[in-house]
């Protein structure tokens, strides 16, 4: 048996750009989506965030890339049409879709809203769907999803900057309230100040917490305290800074996917702290036992979040006023994009005007 | 001012054994213990647990031991006396010291009963005591301390083979409550049969867990199922045994304190699981933050606990029938059983039997 064409697979017409093999360069590319299902909500895509983890998949840095390749996986719009069994959304609704697209709805994960730790998690792209075709991301005109993974966005949210809360939103949102540190008056140190981090700050802010950031760019402190809203600031490798700061912490969200010390940060927190990452180097950090057994603290590990707590975040931005800060870029910047996330060289997200800008070249 | 021999400084007689150097050899030494103070309790130590730690502090392994140096931080006795203002205890009563006799009473720790968190917890051996002396441990004939840092010895256990219940059990245990692994019907994985790992599988069996000992030496299986009551066992080094048990652990207590991979443990445990260190190896392990990530799993420490939790274990372990497993030895057998100890041979525990054959050589 033959394997269909991309746009020959499914019935309805759709476009996007993707990377064809690991250079990662991203071009125009037709394919093509399912037939709305009776459970299904298709929409039109109206911005989509771009990701650190696009990055890698679009070059292979993780070694599972299926090309081409559509990357996107904060993606907003309005919707299009639903199927006859949709019960939460009719044609006109604002909506996301997050990381992913699929669970198995049976496994303790799935029945406890978890379905970002179901073992058979459908990933928004790059992945196998139910029916054995491959998912094509957000940087596309339109998107169908399951409605169970479908978000609501509320109507006083602007929709650019709600984008990258679908995935670095709840990635932060997630581990605040899992590890307990939502409570007011807390302490909650923020490592890295990109996309990841420039939500962890609002959101923890949000929550009631006195909020550190901690970075290695002294020139951060500004805009870290006067745009973002930080208490203060840290430079990590002050260590006079570092060692006045220490044993104030009661939890920190550390953000930082490349390779770092672990032990000046276990040194910031309280007895009972919790530092929790939701990024990941690709080599293992080092991690000095005796730090965690003297103050009986923890390192712990948090991705994304269930649909249930996604939709708790978008409401509980909503209600906050928080929103991303993010450049809008039209769809044909995507790969000088790519290139400057590559150098950190945003603040904080680029998010691609995909409802004005992408243009079907046939 | 000239420093008081040890002999000199108190006005009670004492005697022990003590390492002189960092040859760790230990050998018969005169001492001397405080007057009892009006909430100080005096007893005669019966018993003396030898803890690896022990090894390390005679041969200043930690670079931080202060010469001569008696051993014992698990220490079982009958009172002798008692201070005007203790209320707690009289003359007869069984009685225990664990790890610590002191603490600041005042920190966030102490006010939550966590001395043994308190930045200022002063250890029962080779430390500085509130007047300035240096603290000696249980292998000695008496012993002195605050009722605060007292346990109460139920008369239904053997002094023997409780002695160790007050730094292997009570380091085992509090993280089985902290952690939430004290549930009955939970899956808890217990790496190392030594000192500590032995009173995990007890503790855990007996608040209800199924528990699987993990251990690199197969000739332990017998021995860990049949004596200790373990579930099932695990050889680590068996890739498939292993692979056969990927994610169904609830917790992990690693009682290892040598350089090992976490990544096979974190493989055993389930979404949101706890990989628990209580050893503390020298030099940083490798933490796969990836493995963190994907199932919400954490990986905490934790260090003896404090003494109302001491106390609680004592008489859980009583209502339990839990005790150690002891070789009971003689005084002038300890350097002896050092060196055993640190080729692991010795099952479990060894208990210095300080009542019967301690004796002054003057």
């Amino acid at each position: 048996m033959v394997a269909k064409l991309p746009e020959e697979e499914h019935p309805k017409e759709a476009f996007g750009w993707a990377a064809r093999d690991q250079s990662g360069v991203l071009s125009p590319f037709k394919f093509s989506r399912r037939a709305t299902g009776e459970k299904d909500v298709s929409f039109k895509v109206l911005y989509c965030g771009m990701c650190h983890s696009d990055l890698h998949m679009v070059k292979n840095e993780w070694g599972n890339s299926i090309y081409p390749l559509v990357p996107g996986h904060e993606i907003v719009g309005v919707v299009t049409e639903v199927g006859s069994k949709v019960a939460k959304f009719k044609v006109g609704d604002k909506v996301g879709v997050g990381c992913m697209v699929g669970s198995c709805h049976s496994c303790d994960n799935c029945t406890n809203n978890l379905e970002n730790y179901c073992p058979e998690m459908i990933l928004t792209y790059n992945a196998k769907y139910y029916d054995g075709t491959i998912t094509y991301g957000g940087y596309s005109d339109t998107m169908v999803a399951d409605e169970h993974f479908i978000v609501r966005i509320p109507d006083n949210m602007p929709l650019d900057a709600t984008a990258p809360l679908l995935c670095a939103g709840i990635t932060v949102y997630s581990p605040l309230k899992y590890y307990g540190l939502d409570k007011p008056g807390l302490h909650v140190g923020v490592v890295g100040l990109g996309g990841l981090g420039h939500m962890a700050v609002k959101f923890a802010k949000a929550m009631g917490a006195k909020v550190t950031v901690i970075s290695t760019s002294p020139n951060k402190k500004q805009e870290a305290i006067e745009r973002l809203g930080a208490d203060s600031f840290l430079v990590s490798r002050d260590q006079d800074q570092m060692k006045v700061a220490t044993g104030t912490m009661d939890g920190i969200i550390d953000t930082v996917s490349a390779i770092h010390p672990l032990l000046p940060l276990l040194a910031l927190l309280k007895s009972h702290g919790k530092l929790i990452l939701v990024g990941a180097p690709e080599k293992p950090l080092e991690l000095p036992a005796f730090a965690l057994l003297m103050g009986r603290k923890v390192v712990g590990g948090s991705c994304i979040g269930g649909m249930k707590e996604t939709q708790e975040m978008i409401d509980f931005a909503a209600k906050h006023g928080i929103k991303s800060d993010v450049e809008v870029i039209s769809m044909d910047y995507v790969n000088t994009a790519m290139e400057r996330m590559l150098k950190a060289d945003v603040r904080y997200r680029f998010v691609i005007d995909i409802g004005n800008t992408i243009q079907c070249s046939s």
